[in-house]
């Protein structure tokens, strides 16, 4: 991106404003279009059309100095299809490309399907390799081949370098945006040497050292670059045991690193040690980001790229698995309950009070497994704290237990006014609390060592449990001390 | 931090390693004590005593080059209070500061109750002043005064300007270790300037210019800084239309920008448009990560300094008031259930059969609200968009609606055979799905209105919702068509 189109994109920190701009801008443009085609007999029909064109340019006067991030977030937040097309015409095709690389993944898709080949061509003409590489799997098959015909050698073999990478490692996320110097250099040579580049790296905060051989041998950071005197030799003032990533490291790992060591950059290697790429802060905040929003989706069994505004038949069928699989745990308490039947019948207060078991287990389970999650992610639990957790968690469950059991039973002997039955309900809701910590701390641990994400699906296993067991442990408990 | 200092500091990616082995080493710690102890009578005790120290110079040797996050990560892994306390014995005094920086709430808290008020001063003294704000109300009152006196005049205004910031906003995030410049000197003039310092803010990408009378009138990006001949004037390559901030911006405008942008840092300037501090990537980053940690907590009504390894009174009474809501909203779903006894009475069939009708509409409501709240997070929610989503989740639940209250009804005509008692069924599930989608929209745009978080509570009010009327709107059915 050169540096006069970037003195072009206007940074906003709020879109509000803009946003509501453009919607009314639209607004205009689609009425003036409807009334043009409405009056296409008559003289109308060129005044509309008129219209319509100035309110393009207005359009295009508005958006051009927008930063793509900007005009992203306005295409995600148009409802309707027909003005994310309208708005999307009016994007130069040599700026789409920065566009497409922040949309929504369900938006990009809608709106590459609405571009000729030449203009997906054209839209990737101004990207880096790395970004293109991130396009490619949006990109129809046709249009793939025709990009990358139109890249030099170098880009072609890094762009099949970047698809080459499993999607979840550093190699997939790096770039090749950096600038390398050798160790025999000294600081004044470096600072030449950076001052004929037209422009940098963006972020920009090291430069890397390669040695006669070609490996890094360590990083120069541009802090210590600029504070030591232009005779310095860079062998002595650069980091040798800075942080280095290996293109095969999982993504995870490099999250958690720059974390908690708020890192900038870092140099990414291949197996010889051989410089690679570089890995960008921006890269990481992405994917911390994503996770944040799209956990929450995933813990209802929605996709992460489950769009507010897709079409209502598509959504409907996204959301059958997920109502499925609750039909079919819902039916096994159903079951269970069932089972008990000829109880209920002869004492129907058991129905009012049942879900109230079945409720308190599931609410306190949740709890611990929220918990779980959060330390499974954070790495807390290890085989000397997990008994720790354990204990700690059934020892609240049982002062819980105990306390709630008992207000619940004092409550429901003032609906029912029958000792027995609230015995037995107290004795349920402690016993199912027990049940509810138990199951808690074991579905995450058990869905995370069979390698599946704790936070998707450990909420409805754990329901299934509380459910059908504070059924069971009430009903099998009142037929044996009431009936029995 | 001093340049040696941090040289001392040793980036690890991966932390596994290191904390088995400082637990090894706590826990031989610990061993070689109960000896010195039981044996203290004999000559035991010495061998003992002198074993024990060796393991703690062993673990002082195995900490000395931990950088300050990485030994914040494993005192917050240690589940045992004695070990952790242990190892910050082992931490000097000088250090401590910048890892109390690092702890979570709970752990940070634990230590600092720990520790004299001198060794709190001394931790204290190496930090910087918008760090030592952030430790304020961490630390008892009589070490605050006396952390304060130690400062000089321009700190200590420092920290009393940020603790004048409401917790939300940019001026409680920003810090003040940055560069500035005059618009009127040249590049050379900048070089020369940043070569004397001893070292520059981390992360450093910009040099924020100030005209004549105090005012930001632009920032110098070190790209250009550095790509620019030596004679260039300041004023000629410094970006003027940079985005600023202000000290009283709320930080989740700064947080959306800093995403959207990528950028590492901003100036942040008060209400006369001086420069006022800056603010780094790495606060932002932190925000965002809590928040992904810390909201599926919140969803359950825990607060987000719970610690897996916290005490188990204090643990049981901070889940108090959620199951206290759960039980309150589970007694009124009970109380509908309550009203229909003598439905039930008759028909025992609608006992086992109506958690389903509940369980359905709580679900499909929770996928809903999770689309919603994530919706409202990334301002897709606009007065024009809001009819589009509730027309499209009225339709979801209508097309789910008919199809799942379809194959619920003939599930349960297969159990029970009693085609009344499955068309009542199916009606009741179509019915509540509607009911559920409804309230699924409206539940968290109403709390996002009245200020609060839609995240904390949206589940909790749906599932009373969907749970009551579910039971109402099944057994009401029931009562009309089977018995009327």
């Amino acid at each position: 991106m050169g540096m006069d189109e970037q003195h072009v994109e206007l940074y906003q920190r709020s879109l509000e404003a803009t946003l509501d701009e453009i919607v009314a801008l639209l607004d205009k443009q689609q009425l003036e279009r409807d009334v043009s085609i409405r009056q296409s007999q008559g003289q109308g029909a060129l005044v509309g059309a008129l219209l319509a064109r100035q309110q393009r340019s207005e359009l295009e006067r508005r958006t051009v100095r927008m930063h793509p991030a900007d005009i992203a977030f306005v295409l995600e937040r148009l409802p309707d299809e027909d003005e994310r097309n309208a708005l999307w015409e009016v994007i130069p095709a040599q700026r789409r490309g920065g566009v497409l690389l922040e949309l929504a993944e369900g938006v990009r898709d809608g709106l590459i399907a609405t571009m000729p080949q030449q203009d997906i061509v054209e839209a990737t003409s101004h990207l880096e390799s790395d970004e293109i590489a991130w396009l490619v799997p949006s990109l129809p098959m046709d249009a793939v081949s025709a990009v990358m015909s139109q890249l030099d050698q170098s880009d072609r073999s890094q762009v099949r370098e970047m698809l080459s990478y499993p999607d979840d490692t550093v190699g997939a996320m790096m770039d090749f945006d950096m600038v390398t110097v050798r160790d025999d250099v000294d600081v004044e040579v470096v600072l030449r040497y950076l001052r004929r580049h037209k422009e940098l790296p963006e972020p920009f905060d090291q430069v890397f050292v390669i040695g006669n051989d070609g490996v890094l041998v360590g990083v120069l950071r541009l802090r210590d670059l600029l504070t030591h005197d232009p005779d310095c030799s860079v062998s002595e003032i650069m980091v040798r045991d800075a942080l280095i990533f290996s293109t095969h490291d999982p993504a995870d790992e490099a999250v958690r690193a720059f974390e908690r060591y708020d890192l900038v950059s870092a140099p990414v290697v291949n197996l010889h040690r051989r410089l690679a790429g570089v890995l960008h802060f921006a890269e990481v905040m992405d994917l911390i980001s994503d996770k944040a929003e799209n956990q929450p989706l995933k813990q209802v069994g929605l996709d992460e790229d489950e769009d507010l505004f897709a079409p209502v038949l598509r959504s409907a069928t996204h959301r059958w698995p997920w109502l499925g699989l609750n039909l079919l745990t819902a039916l096994v308490a159903s079951r269970v309950i069932g089972a008990f039947e000829a109880t209920i019948q002869q004492q129907v207060a058991l129905a009012a009070l049942m879900p109230i078991v079945a409720s308190m287990g599931g609410n306190t389970g949740n709890q611990t497994v929220a918990l779980m999650i959060r330390g499974i992610a954070l790495e807390q639990i290890s085989s000397a704290s997990l008994w720790v957790v354990i204990r700690k968690e059934v020892s609240i469950a049982a002062v819980n237990g105990v306390m709630w059991g008992a207000i619940i039973a004092l409550v429901s002997l003032g609906f029912y006014g029958q000792p027995t039955l609230s015995t037995v309900m107290g004795v349920a809701v402690a016993v199912n609390l027990l049940i509810a910590a138990l199951a808690g701390v074991f579905i995450p641990l058990a869905l995370n060592a069979v390698g599946r994400d704790p936070a998707h699906g450990s909420s409805v296993l754990l329901t299934f449990v509380t459910d059908s067991m504070g059924f069971l442990v009430f009903l099998g408990l009142a037929t044996i001390w009431i009936l029995g």
